[in-house]
């Protein structure tokens, strides 16, 4: 149960009445208390203080439609907003690591060039061997800060584990949590303490509802600023290296009241079906996608095979917008 | 190994040949033999009667785009056709299964209404249990086929097992291959024999491979309209029936020469979601879906939960259209 | 539910009885009616004559627990038996497919010198592709046929589809429904009527739900003889070609009333790891192996990868006893 | 590649050579390079300084029996060995979460009086929602400690995310990397650096390739003490929790060298089939055991429908000797 306290509560007996109903204190503009889902009835402790509350089936609370009937908005700096009343569909592209300054330039000024917003791009990679290569880290991080500085772009980079978690806090724009890292909680309840917006991607083992729930972990913790990201869950069919769960985000949409972002370039792990992969995203009526532009895969230190070169980009990213016009969204 | 023959060689020279080499003779228009996969030179028996030939690196062999580039072409009746040079997306819909003449002539009319050219219907339901409403098979059949007579429509409806695949081959316009019978060898080979189009829906246990393999049963026994519909394969995600798998769809069309359907009511599983799912679909630019509506899905005797009404089916079919116009396809 | 009738009661008056009650009528020994499960009381009509009833929580009725709580004992001619009162765990084996009559003459040979009661080997083999070996059909029935009467074998061979299904009832001595025949309801119902043992192996992509409801088709048609056997699921791991499900026969073993045989050959797909996983099985106490043993693997015209050559199975075979024993059981 | 380095080679030289060669430099008793997977051939850098070297297929190096055939020795403390020459099957158990002093205490005492030498329980638990009791954390592991000192137990326990790493490093005599942070970097390498033997669990989405290879990040940061725990993976199924994958345990006992645990409490989720999997597992000749103990499992405060209560235990233990026994191994 979410229970949204009177304006005139203060933070200290909001603190008592959390701790007198077992519930979690959500220290947003409007005081939340969370309580145990298998609750059905507000406790007559907080009878008095309580302005609205909302009854949830299950641990997808604040989260869940039930409780927020409209999508929330999210913010990336001043003016890029997902959500909210909005119909924007938002690109965010950019190689699958940052490589070098000259590459990390070389597709911010091809964002440029295209009007894109949000540049991607990884620093920490969540390999599967110590003996691959493993990102630039901070090092990474700077060169992303710099362009955002120089090109006026929003960054979104990836946090693997705990261990550089202040690090991407501080140089991203948008804080990616990798779809291994989905259950780290020390992760999540971080960010729920931080000023910026969190992506979530899906793990790739992790069902609808536990990815709906590690939302819970950052919102609990007071921010509301949350994406979820599908970028595909593994089955058994290996001609591809995911599956791309559009039925998934069909849940989604019902069920939470979170932007919603894909990630085709992940799911198919090849070039070839991206466009059409991406405009099966538009056309669904999302809130974003994240697609990997290198400027010569065939080089790319990463997930070569994926990646898309600056020409089969700009041809895919033109037909975006004819596709999110008959849907009702705008790419931007 | 696709070996085309001369024109010239007759077709007793050509079973000649086929049992000299091991391989298939498909008795087209075109005389063919199809080798073992693993033969990656021309059979120096073969080479004074061959016209052409096409190494295959699997035994995806006559469907794939190493053998023939272009999508094939497969006309349902005289005036409806998927793949070849159009860019026809076609709706096929009705209930899931046949219930009475009142149902199921209701559902005709709404198509008619609609401009719907293709009814779908089931007969005989591969139910997975004894104790369920089992379809009205030949009956069921036989009120199809009165549709047909009456309203102009052609039918589309599923082999279940062997037991009855000639009355199915005798009352429909296209055969379709049920997901549980994919694997089907009496099935397929008799598909292979008969002078109907042939529509396989993909396992849901079943790989890309395997799926695209079994067109090669019906290829190969002479029947060149096959036609493939991927239909949401089985994943640890409970919340969704199936997972419609897109990805697997871009491989589809980047493999295979033959049109692909899309079936995104049994992938999901209910009805919230159909409409978004549908417009993903067009979007990915594939050659028709089938959609399943039914008068009043509340008192439906199968799949109750994922069958659209009228209503919600008009709405959506009016939007599938600027979708498949942004794709540079109609809907027909 | 599942209502046994009194002795009392006629066919003719159990044949009334079912179509005023929707039920099935099962023409044992005992006569009974299944109704829909969601039937949870006694219907009026049935309460002067029936003996006993059982309800049951959904589709798994005759094979549940709740109706039965013993496992059932199925015969194999006269002097095998499974489940029932005995203890025993029986070996069948032999090759994948037959090959030749001398292929299968050594075979039987080494079987009688282990004193091996059972000979399993395919003639029409469920192939994914037109392009590869399809097994000897009638052919490679008469030889095993042959071999039953040379020495004094069993024979299970496996029915790929409807077309075939009186050639393999006749020739076998169990009838093998094969994974991807599983929900074939031509084959099952025509087991149901046939006097011959009936071993199920679960689809692979199919739910425990779905694989003991199989078995309702074969029961509710009158046939007592099924006996279910696991052969490993497909899932995302790919290293192993498939997974044995060693979880989903514990629940089979908690819910269902019959005799359960494993066959670890077709779950891991490789020789390495078949004695172990065997072991494992006979250690679960189970009812019986199915393994795949070749005279020279290297030359086998199908799953070579997975035969056990006759040096392999004889030490598997001594040290499955030790283990039989140390769970109670007694290997056959 | 891994490369043994000679004995007189000095770490100084060593980390030249790594850097030259961009390989990892382990510093074991023996110093070692590990090269990218790709390098087949000695590099002529190494050549005078190489003691013995061995080419690996993939990034599966200092596991793989291609490097060290035997599988490792592991010990717990002084008195307890896994792998190496013992055929040992370790049993460890206790409950899901440390709940209380008088709980962990009972666990304790029954586990003397059973002569079982490792108590399992968690302190950080990772739970899929922010609303359910999340472990007792450092609290919970000192209680573990006192019960080491007490009882003379060993404790192993779980780490859920980096940021309590030190606490549970400091604690406990086996740290336990959970499932759902086998990929976390941060973890995995500073566990590297640890002196204490590292359990890590499959990750339920994780191919057997990628678990072997999160060994490596330990392995390659110096600590030679891993042991690998399966504990089901998720599949279609869900009428068990997860699928316990002994196939995958073969393949991982043919391809590494590390001793191998295995866990069929998490990987059936119910009490019901435990007894029956154990046995099963034990049969496999594997190294030991983890199962859910608790005194009252139906007021566990997490996974309560898995967990033995100590009659349950007991008559299960009892028939894992025999089993053992018959597999030639020994169960301490």
């Amino acid at each position: 149960m979410v229970v949204e306290l009177k304006k005139e509560v203060s933070i200290e007996k909001a603190r008592e009445l959390a701790e007198a109903t077992q519930s979690i204190l959500v220290e947003n503009e409007i005081l939340k208390l969370v309580t145990f889902s298998k609750i059905k009835e507000l406790p007559a402790a907080l009878e008095t203080y309580t302005e609205n509350f909302a009854v949830t089936p299950n641990d997808l609370q604040l989260a869940s439609r039930i409780y927020k009937q409209d999508t929330i908005s999210v913010k990336i700096g001043n003016d890029i907003e997902l959500g909210g009343e909005k119909n924007n569909t938002l690109m965010m592209t950019g190689p699958c690591s940052v490589e070098s300054e000259e590459q990390i330039e070389t597709v911010s000024k091809f964002l440029v060039k295209n009007n894109i917003k949000v540049l991607r791009a990884g620093c920490y990679k969540p390999r599967t061997s110590p003996y691959s290569f493993q990102g630039m880290g901070l090092e990474g991080l700077q060169l992303l800060a710099k362009m955002r500085e120089k090109y006026g772009l929003k960054v979104i980079t990836e946090v693997r584990d705990y261990s550089h978690i202040e690090e991407v806090i501080e140089y991203s724009d948008v804080v990616q949590v990798g779809a291994k890292a989905m259950y780290d909680q020390g992760i999540l309840r971080r960010c729920g303490k931080a000023n910026k917006p969190v992506l979530i991607k899906r793990g790739f083992g992790s069902t609808l509802q536990e990815f709906a729930q590690a939302a819970e972990f950052v919102l609990s913790g007071g921010n509301e600023n949350v994406i979820l990201c599908e970028r595909g869950i593994r089955t058994f069919e290996f001609n591809t290296r995911f599956t791309l769960d559009l039925c998934g985000v069909a849940w989604l949409k019902e069920k939470t009241n979170l932007p919603i972002v894909l990630d085709p370039s992940h799911a198919l792990g090849a070039r070839y079906g991206i466009a059409d992969l991406s405009r099966a995203c538009v056309a669904m009526g999302i809130d974003g996608l994240l697609i990997e532009t290198h400027p010569d895969p065939s080089i790319a230190k990463s997930d070569a095979a994926q990646q898309l070169d600056f020409k089969m980009f700009e041809e895919m990213n033109a037909s975006l917008k004819a596709v999110a016009n008959a849907v009702g969204r705008v790419m931007i």
